[in-house]
C-alpha cells in the first residue's frame, strides 16, 4: 500500500506528575527538553515519525489546554492536525477519536499510534521496524504493538508474553502482564518468552475500529454517534458534548488485552518510557561515578549514583550523596532518594494540599 | 565622658567565603539579609549601634568594591564616614586606620570596633554592656575585648582565659586560644574560667595607638607617616600608596595576645559569629523534626537536623536527608553535610578553577 494512505498519531495529552518538578500541569515532560538537544520529546517523536508518513497525515492529539504549546513547538503542524480533548480520558478514547477522524478523511489508512514522551534510540531500527509492521497490518487482519527486548528486570513496565511465530520477529501475543515484582520480572527476563510493551501500535483504521466495536461497545457507540461529522467543521463541536462521556480506559485493557488477533513485532531500538528519574538516570551516560547531570554543571565529592537536573547554567555543588534524584526547576527544588521515587505522586498532592495549584 | 566623643568602627570588608554560595564576592554574607527580616547584618549592626554612639561618629571600614553597596544599604552614613580600603589586610590594618582616623578628628575619642557579620540577640544586654565598656576604657588605660559565656563546646571559636576580677564582670584576660580541639573546648566551658572572643573591641584611640607603636611598630610606623592627612582631603590617596604596605594581621595577634593591658568585660547577649552554615543552623529556630528553614517553603519527608536556605518563595521537596547543608542561591545549589562544611573554602577554589569567577 502507498505511504499516502500511513498515518501517524502523537499522543500527547498526558501530565506526567511522576517527573515533577519538571513535568509541570503547564508543561508536562512531553514538551520539555529533557536532554538538553534543543529539541522537546515531542519534538523528537515529530521528526523520528516524518520519515515514514506523510507529513500531512501526522496527527497530534492532546489536551486543549496545550494546544498551543503544541503549535508552538511543531509550527509546521497545520491547526486541522491537532485534535484537542476537552477532558483526560486515558488512551482508549483518545485512540478511538484519531480512529474515527483517519477512517473517515480515508477509509484506506493504516496508522501507527505512538507515545510522545518517550526516548527511542537507534533510529534506523526503528524506521525498519515501523515500515515492516504497517506492511503487516496493511495484509492482515492484526493489532500489532511493537516489543522491547528487555535488558534488565524493570518493574515499572508492561510485559508482553510471545506466542506462535508469524514470520521471523512477528508473534502472535499470548498474554499481557503488568507491572510485574522484581522476582516476576527476572523470571520474565530470563525465560526470553517476554519483551517491554512500548506502547507503540499499528493497525489499520478499520481493524481498530472493528475491535472497538467488539469489545469496547460502549465507546464505540459514542463515537458511532458521530458518523457523518468526523473530519468536518462540527467535529470539535461533536467532541466537545461526547467526548467527556467516554469511559476512562487504557487501550491495553479495552481492547490489546482482549482481542485474539493481537502481534507483537520484536523491536530491536532502544527504548526508554522515561516513566520516571530513576528510567532517566538509568538511560542517561553516567561519569565515572555514575553521577548523571542533565544541562547542569555539577562538581561532586563522595557522591554517587545520583541524577542532576537543574536550570541552564546553574551550578551544582554536591557532597555525601547516594542514589539521590536533586531536580532545580527553578521555582521548586526536589531531593529524594531515587528508590522512592514512586513517593513524588504524593509528594505532589501534599504540595497541593499546602499550596493549592501553585508548585504543580 | 560625654558620648560626643564616642566612635564606633563597624568593619565590613571580608568576603565570608565560608557562607558560600550565598555570600559572594560581589555581596559577601555582611550584605545579606539573612534571616529574612528586612535588614541585612550590616543593617542591624549599624541599627544597634545607633543608640550608643552618634550618628556622624559611626564609621564603616570596607573594601573599595563594597562602598556602592553600604552606601545603597546604609543611605545615611554619609561618604566621609565610609573608608575604602584598597586592599584586603585582615583586621589590624583596617582597626590601625580607624584609630588615626579618629584620632585625627578627637584626640580624646573612644571607640568600639565591631564586625558587621555577626549576629547579636538580647540588644539591651548589648547595649547595657558597651556603655559599662565605653566607661571602663574612657576612664583606665585599657585594651578591652568582649567574652560571651560559652553554650557550647564551639571548635571554631577564639577563647579567653579571664584572671584577676577588677570589678564584677569586668576582669585581666589570662590567656587567649584560638579555636580549641572538641576536648578540650569542653574543658574550657566545664571549668567556667574561659570566654568566646566576640572580636568586639572598646578602647580610646590614644591606648590602641600606643599599643600598635608598641607591638607592631612597622604597621604603625606606615600610619606615622600619614600624621597631618588624617581627616584631610588628602586622607584617601595616602592610604591608597601606604595601605597596600601593611602586613596583613589580625588585632588579635598583633595587639591582643601581647598586650599586658588587655581587659574582657562578660556579656550576658547572645551571639554568634554567623562563621559557618553550622553556626547558623545552631543560632535558629528549628522544627519539629530539628530542620532549619530559611526563607523559602520546605515540605521534608524522614529529613532531620538540615538547614535549608533559597531564595524567596522557592519550595523545597525533600526526603531522606539527614544533618545537611542545602543553599540555593539562584546560580549555584550546595548539597552537603553539616559537619563537612569546612570543606567549603575548598569547594570554592574547585570552582575557581574550573569556571573562574563566575560562581564566586
Amino acid at each position: 500500500m502507498s505511504a499516502s494512505h500511513r498515518y501517524c498519531v502523537i499522543m500527547c495529552g498526558g501530565i506526567g506528575s511522576r517527573f515533577w518538578p519538571y513535568s509541570r500541569t503547564d508543561k508536562p515532560k512531553q514538551f520539555i527538553d529533557f536532554f538538553g538537544t534543543g529539541r522537546s520529546l515531542l519534538q523528537m517523536s515529530y521528526d523520528r515519525i516524518l520519515p515514514l508518513v506523510p507529513a500531512e497525515n501526522i496527527l497530534v492529539v492532546t489536551n486543549e489546554r496545550y494546544v498551543d504549546l503544541v503549535r508552538e513547538q511543531l509550527p509546521e503542524v497545520s491547526p486541522e492536525q491537532i485534535l484537542a480533548e476537552p477532558d483526560r480520558r486515558n488512551t482508549a478514547p483518545c485512540i478511538a477519536w484519531a480512529a474515527y477522524h483517519i477512517a473517515a478523511k480515508d477509509p484506506e489508512a493504516s496508522m501507527i499510534v505512538t507515545p510522545s514522551d518517550h526516548l527511542i534510540t537507534r533510529e534506523p531500527l526503528f524506521e525498519e521496524c515501523v515500515l515492516r509492521g504497517f506492511e503487516f497490518v496493511e495484509s492482515n487482519d492484526a493489532l500489532l504493538t511493537l516489543g522491547i527486548e528487555p535488558t534488565r528486570p524493570e518493574t515499572g513496565y508492561g510485559y508482553i508474553q510471545i506466542g506462535r511465530e508469524i514470520e521471523p520477529g512477528l508473534l502472535k501475543v499470548k498474554t499481557f502482564t503488568e507491572k510485574p515484582d522484581r522476582e516476576i520480572a527476572q523470571v520474565f527476563v530470563d525465560s526470553g518468552e517476554f519483551f517491554w510493551n512500548a506502547g507503540i501500535f499499528l493497525w489499520t483504521a478499520k481493524t481498530i475500529k472493528n475491535a472497538l466495536h467488539k469489545y469496547v461497545s460502549d465507546l464505540a457507540g459514542e463515537f458511532d454517534k458521530g458518523i457523518g461529522v468526523f473530519g468536518t467543521p462540527m467535529e470539535q463541536e461533536f467532541i466537545k458534548t461526547h467526548f467527556p462521556a467516554c469511559p476512562s480506559i487504557s487501550i491495553d485493557f479495552a481492547v490489546m488485552e482482549k482481542a485474539d488477533n493481537v502481534y507483537v513485532e520484536c523491536a530491536g531500538f532502544g527504548w526508554n518510557d522515561l516513566g520516571t528519574w530513576g528510567s532517566l538516570y538509568d538511560n542517561s551516560p553516567k561519569n565515572l561515578a555514575a553521577n548523571v547531570t542533565q544541562k547542569c554543571n555539577v562538581i561532586a565529592y563522595n557522591s554517587s549514583g545520583n541524577i542532576f537536573m537543574a536550570p541552564d547554567n546553574k551550578l551544582v555543588v554536591v557532597s555525601g550523596l547516594k542514589d539521590f534524584i536533586v531536580a532545580d526547576a527553578a521555582d521548586v527544588l526536589l531531593i529524594c532518594p531515587k528508590d522512592e521515587e514512586q513517593k513524588i505522586r504524593q509528594m505532589v498532592n501534599d504540595v497541593q494540599q499546602r499550596f493549592d495549584d501553585k508548585f504543580l
